[in-house]
């Protein structure tokens, strides 16, 4: 944990990685804290927030919104405390969530930020289950799949900050949620602790398709795919009669150094009369309110529970975002960067 | 054309191909034609329909329905003129649709006939514009491609007797049609009689992605899939912003030895927000008079042409089928039988 300083240490986009990123695709700074201008707000970085999306503006291929520049700062949703406030919504103290990037300190137009009300709920939920990753969840499984009680939903990613969250949705809907993930301490976790009926450990399973079989007898009615390649391939040989899959991540493929290539699975699609849709939480936004409304509420009466993956100290953030995508966090991967005031 | 006679040609599934099927498949056989029982129909063979789903028939893999087994007669469309009926709906002389497989002569249940009136349209159109690949075409483009006026609708297959189809419900849908198909004189022919605005000759074109790019400037808004494998690769690379795409057929897919290997194109359902659907035709049969009356209507109207692929001889059908998996027909694929009494 830093003191408040004068220096703002920014980590910027060095470099563009071919396959995995490593340390010398950051480089880290140290600027002077900048000033609000009119109608802006000061915010000093409390929570980082490191997400699968970010491998993704790391690269310069075409994707739903442009990517971090080389020598800008790395892109990041971050909760904060207000430093210094030229806007009335804002005063020095309060706690805003915006997306700040990587950084101690960031300026911010205050129509972008959103306040955070510390007595409702631990602070970093506001980049966790009450914030991008809970809306994806919500979405993307109760709007886009739409699930029915009785459906058997596979989760691929089923410990990361979505899938953990999707699997209790599932098990609110009367589903029997599937969680496929890298690790028997994960799936043991979204078994015992959250609900899920099966895991598949993808690592160390020798037929992933027999695996899934094995798990849904009557077929896979909703597949929440966060992950992609052969673990959405085993699923694919066993979608039941009108699933319905939501292309939410395909991280298994963001760290590839040329493209992968597999079997080609379109005629499930045309012998199942399966849907599918690819989903950008952005798209929703508007109805946010809905959401963190309905989840809080499940929170509250312990109906839904999360985990959360610390990392210390803004400089260690890289380190933290290349493990997030290795697969090494339980749940939502997050950086401690210093404490409120 | 044969006479009416007391014998039965039958065409047998011989043996399962693997790869492209070829006679030693078929197996001709002469049977006694057989008594209708009470309430059936005997229907003698007119027109035999030839289409991409039978041979999906002729193998074990699951799909959406059995396979045809070994020893039985093919499974096909049949126009037939009835010749003894033992059930009120029909008479002799009535001409009647349905399934009854590659044979001269069929017994059928009377409630799984669909009587044809001769005088509304050639006969033969029962089993193309007028059955299920007319069906097929309406109810997968205006239903599950939701066109709106101003679309790109790429169409692969264009000149398939699905594909001529979807291209003019584009045009009357104010949308742009764009066909794929593999001969210059396919393409000819749906562009100059059937009004798609653009095509690709995926045969001779050396950058089938390129050539989808240059044909469709601000990306594909609708894709209707009747083939699967590089074509549908090429045309993933160039969605736009909420794509649709139906998939009809993966023609591409059906005849080879192990399944093909390609890129993995999920991640362009997700940048684009794409909704992809499977579709089978049986599922929207409660609809179908609406859309025989509204095609049969543009029919007359002059704003829906078709063309027609015929072979001559129930004993040509297998010959025929296999032309068709090739991409020999230009328009719907039909074996003429026997002249109507």
């Amino acid at each position: 944990m830093t003191q408040s300083s004068t220096r703002n240490r920014r980590i910027l986009l060095a470099s563009r990685p071919t396959g995995w990123p490593d340390a010398s695709n950051f480089n880290l700074v140290s600027e002077p804290v900048p000033e609000p201008g009119p109608k802006e707000v000061l915010v000093r970085a409390l929570w980082l927030s490191v997400d699968p999306y970010m491998r993704g503006r790391m690269s310069a291929a075409k994707s739903y919104t442009k990517p971090v520049e080389i020598g800008e700062v790395m892109t990041g949703g971050v909760v904060g405390q207000v430093v210094r406030s030229n806007h009335p919504a804002f005063k020095a103290g309060d706690i805003a969530e915006g997306s700040l990037g990587w950084q101690d300190y960031a300026v911010a137009d205050a129509a972008l930020l959103r306040k955070i009300d510390p007595n409702l709920a631990p602070i970093q939920t506001a980049v966790g289950i009450l914030g991008m990753p809970g809306m994806t969840a919500y979405f993307a499984f109760l709007e886009v799949c739409q699930p029915k009680a009785g459906d058997t939903v596979v989760v691929s990613g089923a410990a990361g900050a979505v899938g953990q969250i999707v699997g209790q949705l599932a098990r609110i809907n009367g589903c029997r949620a599937v969680g496929i993930a890298g690790g028997d301490d994960k799936l043991d976790y979204v078994k015992r602790e959250l609900g899920f009926e099966a895991t598949i450990n993808y690592k160390t399973s020798n037929d992933l398709t027999k695996a899934v079989a094995a798990a849904c007898r009557r077929g896979v009615d909703v597949y929440f795919d966060n992950v992609g390649g052969p673990v959405t391939d085993a699923v694919f040989n066993n979608l039941a009669f009108k699933a319905r899959i939501v292309i939410c991540g395909q991280i298994s493929q963001y760290n590839l150094d040329k493209p992968d290539l597999g079997p080609r699975n379109l005629r499930y699609m045309l012998i199942n009369r399966a849907r599918m849709e690819g989903f950008l939480v952005w798209d929703w936004r508007d109805r946010y309110p809905e959401a963190l409304k309905r989840i809080s509420g499940w929170i509250k009466e312990g109906r839904i529970k999360y985990s959360e993956h610390v990392t210390e100290g803004l400089e260690r953030t890289p380190e933290a975002f290349i493990a997030m995508l290795k697969g090494a966090n339980l749940g939502k991967a997050l950086v401690k960067v210093a404490e409120p005031q």
